[in-house]
């Protein structure tokens, strides 16, 4: 990833100076790269900041945690008061707002910049979310703009907020990730296991329901990684991938922080939790031996509807719930942490050269965001997730009859159906709370004070 | 709590000696006992513990955070080596890790003890889940055996396991409490607002089923507070209070802590979000108003199945993988930090004078328990959890075709589902993540190797 992105800088005409820890990758590096390209490699992080102009401007591509505390220890000799650091890989917010105190209390400059598009977007314009301290963004905004991607609203980078905001947005640009991923996959495997449809027909469906409405990055890569044959057996290459999604980054802190902040991000938390499940391989081999519970299939014919279109509309619902999610989380944040975050902006940076890349943010962006706190709140959203609601039910009733999980799709359901329902059961959930353990409730025309149920001893 | 946990020992013929940290409070309580009891009121804490037989026994019931490490630290000076400290309120068990260190440390003896009942229940019979210095409670055990409930398997009471396991314990309990309420109130809005039955009737139907199978003390708690009638207007009481349920504790340190130890515990997560969801009153009758989606209601008849009792199937599937859940982090949090907890005492602790009362928990007591990961890999229970499956699947599809959000019973379904799966689509979300940001996969065949695709330019 660095490697990439120093060499879009280099196409760009900038000079570069690297330098990792190792100085046989620089050399590695240096060596399969064309003459031309203005890249100077040093063995020493003194002598790579001597080698840059003043303000230097120092970006870091390094693993999350501790590595990066260690890499700006060692900066910090070196250093002189104007200098810009940039933390670009995917650090917790958290630990990106103590680095920016620490670093701007000394006089340096600070920004944490989500970086999207994985090392292919790095090299040819990655999505670019920096954040932290404005007057540097401004000094190198021209710099970020030239190796960005292009989209119809211009360079893909863009100020996303104050102090931690950068790494915040790209937290929330892969919670959204999550959910799209397991929305496709859990689609892909009601197209397999129910209609028993190849993979090379997957994909073909795929792309084109890429081609008539989705434009996304996540579906066109899912089409391809579906064409994959394993040359060893001549196999479907997805077959000979084993069905466990480890995971613990970005997807986990998002549903941690939606924990904290209050935000019911359930679609979003049900697909970290499905990564989690898939973990558990050889429990679920022991427990499905026993189980009674077997897989039915059908020939699309005989279900007398078009599945397929369904489950169309069940990713495109996905699609809307885990941006309403994400961006609530985001506007949770930026209000509570004082970000000030733009969501049209953010949207904006993602639209091309991220993983998000997709039209369907267009159609978001249509919407005056200004403000936002559901998505859903908007009367073009709701219309077309009533729109789609009907089929997305049935997929989920098909699902369950042939008895295949589809945990995010059903938390979608579930978020849009409890958001747009004036009474929710809290009522009873706190009744039964006070009765046994005092824990109060409001009244409906008291909703500030609160009441407790008053029992008698016969009662009790 | 306290005042009923003081007089529960009282009545037993104990002597005890109670402080407050506002006298006031102590001396009215003083004012309203029985003179025969023996209790003791101290303005001082110095006195309180002066007052008490070597080894002292100290039991706090405060609420949990700071408030507890300001007691510890002002009963300091006041103890002697060999004194047993029990924190009985609803600490976080890192805290109680914390503390049962630093009070070890200095020779102090340290419990952290679940107690669960609500107040009635300090006062009639508690259920106790003590954990930390397994002397200290055998110090205790008699004294504690006196004022616990007592269920077929003897008093509930027993050691849950080193240092911090008791409160560990308890938030599991918790969190299994949060299921199954968020699944009372489910079935509860669907009888509501598809079969517009009356609040009574419904008390009824949670009656019979109580008496026919459950023997729940949620159950009987639900029916009681749906019986309650708003003497102001007449109108059932549960319609006067307000359907916003706020959380913050064990709830969420329950999915926190199941996040963190990668336990995807998703129904009871998802009873944690229905809370925060309802919380958001205002918005939710803001985008009710522009929804299209309008609860629909029909009479029993017109449905041609006996929903009421679907809905009774449902319940207990989600008291089935409530207590899976809870079961499963409990196990694995003992495997982790070596707690030792043996589940059958757990469960036998539960099983009466706990919120969690049920003669569910003598099923559950039926298999062998020793060791175990996740209660479905039981015969038994997959046999039952099938004979429900087909009724549950039905009232989630006649819930989301009435537009009712059943989060948590939609959970329960996927969490089955998943686990009963051989195979999951998590192959094809480590294929994506694999070709965009070369995250790696493990293949069927070598399941401890890493893989990547091998990419051509082409495909790049």
């Amino acid at each position: 990833m660095g490697k990439n992105l120093s060499l879009n800088f280099a196409q760009k005409g900038l000079r570069v100076s690297v330098y990792d820890k190792e100085y046989g990758v620089t050399k590695q590096f240096l060596s399969s790269i064309p003459f031309s390209y203005s890249i100077r490699g040093f063995q020493g992080i003194d002598a790579l900041v001597e080698s840059l102009s003043r303000p230097r401007v120092i970006i870091l591509l390094i693993t999350a945690g501790n590595p990066v505390d260690e890499v700006i220890n060692s900066l910090l000799p070196f250093l002189e008061v104007g200098d810009i650091v940039i933390d670009s890989g995917n650090s917790h917010f958290k630990d990106t707002e103590r680095r920016y105190r620490f670093l701007t209390e000394k006089g340096f400059r600070f920004l944490g910049m989500g970086l999207s598009g994985g090392s292919e977007g790095a090299l040819k314009g990655p999505s670019l979310m920096p954040g932290g301290d404005y007057q540097a963004y401004k000094q190198v905004e021209e710099m970020l703009k030239k190796i960005a991607a292009k989209s119809r609203y211009g360079e893909c980078v863009n100020y996303m907020g104050e102090r931690s905001a950068g790494h915040f947005v790209k937290m929330v640009h892969n919670g959204i990730e999550y959910g799209i991923i397991a929305g496709i996959s859990e689609v892909y495997q009601v197209m397999r296991e129910v209609l028993l449809l190849r993979t090379d027909e997957i994909a073909t469906i795929f792309e084109e329901w890429n081609e008539l409405l989705f434009d996304s990055f996540l579906l066109r890569v899912a089409s391809i990684v579906l064409r994959q044959v394993d040359e060893l057996t001549g196999a479907p290459y997805i077959d000979v991938i084993l069905d466990v999604a480890e995971q613990k980054g970005t997807g986990l802190w998002f549903t941690q922080t939606a924990l904290e902040l209050g935000i019911p991000a359930i679609t979003i938390a049900a697909s970290v939790n499905s990564r989690m499940i898939s973990v558990f391989k050889e429990l679920r081999m022991r427990i499905s031996k026993n189980s009674q519970i077997k897989r039915r299939s059908l020939e699309q014919e005989s279900l007398g509807l078009d599945l397929i279109s369904l489950l169309k509309d069940a990713l495109m619902f996905v699609n809307y719930i885990a941006f309403s999610e994400g961006l609530w989380l985001l506007t949770r944040a930026s209000n509570e942490f004082g970000y000030n975050v733009q969501l049209d902006n953010v949207l904006k940076v993602w639209r091309k050269g991220s993983i998000l890349e997709s039209n369907f943010i267009d159609y978001l962006l249509l919407e005056d965001l200004g403000g936002l706190g559901c998505l859903i709140e908007k009367e073009n959203i709701i219309k077309n997730l009533n729109l789609l609601y009907e089929n997305v039910i049935q997929v989920s009733s098909i699902a369950k009859r042939y008895n295949i999980p589809i945990p995010v799709i059903d938390s979608a359901i579930n978020f849009y159906l409890s958001i747009v329902s004036e009474k929710l059961p809290a009522n009873l959930v706190q009744a039964i709370r006070d009765w046994f353990g005092y824990h109060g409730f409001y009244k409906v025309d008291k909703p500030n004070q609160v009441f407790h149920f008053e029992k008698g001893e016969a009662d009790s």
